[in-house]
């Protein structure tokens, strides 16, 4: 029998075991949102990539406004008006100003723009400035942005929304990005019948092919379901390695008995290894980790909230293990709404269900004995009881992990 | 000149103004993920449907065990074993006992499972139970997780991964949800160009095509994009109209020159009517909202951080309006790493970068100035603020919202 491991063993065996995969794809960068970056994006040009004027109003060199005030303009000539999208071939010079709207260029003589607000436009072809401006005012220079050379985007982030406008900005229409993994799904149990049966005596919905299925997606890669395997080791053995042939790792669910436990294993160890048969966690428990053809192979817990916990806590590092991601996670304060008891040892996970309400975010814990739906469905994320820790009171602010 | 709303005006314009569109369409329930439900989901069966053993053991009549122990176990005839899936036929009378596999159906009369740890099997057909189990030890009842006609998941819930789960384990395969919204996206100026082409002296790349479409897409509808109008008002208005033949709502970025806000205006209220044109948030300040046709037009600021932050604190909602759904986000309490400063009357929003250390999290402001890539490209959220606030000092705790 293996030792049981830490969920921090756990995370530490996962990346000494794997390695990112190498290689990627180009996609469109358009297209690309939830993919994970297989390359820093360096900036090749500067952005903006001319002087601009971030309001609406005249560009003048500031010098020339200086000391001026409502009751003592600065009378400039106004020499033109900057047009948008047109290369600039006004000329400011001493004493003469030019109009530009928001994000028009600045022309090369001008050093800062008036706001239209604290000028007035004669009519006769001069403007008075009626408040000065220093150099830069208004102003956004050349490259204030992003200059070449720049890294704005490291490999390994998972883009997001603003990252693919920030693309655009650069000009960078396509990207080299992870190939999305494909992670196998194989539901096993003699119990166990489609969702769309209706269950005779003793028989149970196969929930974790479904569940499974769309977490892997939420999670960025492409599930591959297997369907419902029985409780023989050949017919395991088999879809295993159907799997392994096709996909890059593999998630067995079920066998919570003790004789389809041991199946698992039995058939991961004739093909690989078995990394650790047990995790100090409640609920979770029985999870399996190995290793085949270098693939990882995860004997998850049959029961569906335990299975979605391994799935939240491990399975998903393991994926960003093999793409490389860096997933950033951050926790909400949230004020525990009800007493949860004692953990005998083990770090015990708990689904919540969370709330506002004046400014302040509240928790309120599923009790685990009637789990299966109900500590599912609806609800927002977990939070962990130590393995040391007796309990925590009602009133406490716990760190919650909303579901990825 | 319309009166500028202040943001919390704009919330609840949006809900006077919009009603959530009506119909909806059936999906699967395993491809549902992200779908907005169109109906509660109510249990139509018991989950689960028989009485469970909750561990690997032996099922007993709980009085047979009262008053056993290490030293003087419990002696019971082993009558059987429950076989997972098939149905029991095993009767466990008075001093008798099933094995039980976890999971498996306790029989009828028996109302407890003795954990096999605790059990010891004589090999002679007799078992010993070596601690008292009371009535419902280690069991779920039938029904214990769902009875019929319990509201599950309501209306209006995006569905999750572990929703779908939920949906399986009550034979629910296929769900009424809304159909996707479809946004039309226009970008207008003079100085935009295309993403793939290189900038000519005064030209920038179409940055929010690119960024609304995948905001768009996160926010779980379907953009439509009409690409790039030149500032010309004929053009504009029949983009709008082809944009209102096909799509629910429009946003329409870009003219944050005086002359192009005008013109959007313009073309809205020609066909329908501006609700309000400003907003007192900074960035975001020259947003307009209108309705043609029953429809909300948006008009973003043409600066593609301003048009992001108004995307998501106004666009978000304004599209959960009109799918009717409820969307619940949780800030994610940080620390702030400089000190912010005042913001004259306005509410002010500005993206951060987050790192944990130290079981904290903590939040360096990015600055506006070179705002256009910097503050989208590997940021993470924002925070807000308030428009009566002087400036907020480093090492305050703020609110940071993820964006969505």
């Amino acid at each position: 029998m293996l030792k049981v491991k830490t969920p921090n063993e756990v995370w530490t065996l996962i990346k000494q075991k794997f390695a990112p995969l190498s290689g990627g794809e180009y996609v469109p960068s358009f297209l690309a949102a939830g993919r994970v970056l297989a390359e820093d994006i360096c900036a090749a040009e500067y952005v903006p990539d001319f002087d601009r004027s971030t309001v609406d109003g005249y560009a003048v060199r500031a010098k020339d406004t200086f000391g001026c005030s409502d009751s003592m303009p600065a009378i400039l000539t106004r020499v033109g008006a900057v047009e948008m999208g047109q290369e600039v071939r006004i000329q400011v010079s001493e004493d003469e100003c030019a109009a530009v709207p928001t994000g028009g260029e600045v022309p090369r003589e001008a050093d800062a723009v008036a706001m239209i607000e604290y000028t007035e436009d004669y009519g006769d072809g001069t403007v008075g400035i009626l408040k000065a401006v220093s150099p830069g005012t208004n102003m956004i220079y050349r490259g204030d942005d992003v200059k070449p050379g720049k890294v704005v985007l490291k490999k390994g982030r998972q883009l997001k929304p603003q990252d693919i406008g920030a693309l655009a900005a650069m000009g960078i229409v396509q990207v080299f990005v992870k190939k999305k993994l494909k992670v196998a799904i194989i539901s096993t149990g003699d119990e166990l019948i489609p969702a769309e049966e209706k269950p005779g005596s003793g028989q149970i919905r196969d929930v974790n092919s479904d569940l499974l299925r769309a977490a892997v997606e939420a999670a960025g890669a492409q599930p591959a379901c297997m369907g419902i395997i029985k409780d023989k080791e050949k017919l395991l053995a088999d879809a295993l390695e159907r799997a392994l042939n096709t996909c890059d790792m593999v998630l067995i669910s079920g066998g919570s008995s003790v004789g389809t436990k041991d199946a698992t294993c039995r058939v991961i160890e004739e093909k690989g290894e078995i990394l650790f048969h047990g995790i100090a966690m409640k609920p979770g428990k029985p999870t399996i980790l190995g290793c085949v053809d270098s693939k990882p192979v995860v004997g998850l817990p049959g029961h569906p909230a335990a299975a979605f916990f391994v799935m939240q806590l491990f399975v998903v590092p393991l994926m960003d293990r093999l793409t490389g991601q860096e997933r950033r996670q951050f926790p909400v304060k949230a004020i525990l709404e009800e007493n949860v008891g004692a953990n005998h040892g083990r770090a015990q996970y708990m689904g919540v269900w969370l709330r506002r309400e004046g400014g302040k975010v509240f928790a309120r814990p599923i009790r685990s004995k009637s789990g299966l739906i109900t500590s599912l469905a609806g609800s927002e994320g977990y939070f962990c009881i130590d393995r040391d820790c007796e309990g925590i009171a009602a009133g406490t602010e716990v760190d919650v992990y909303l579901y990825g």
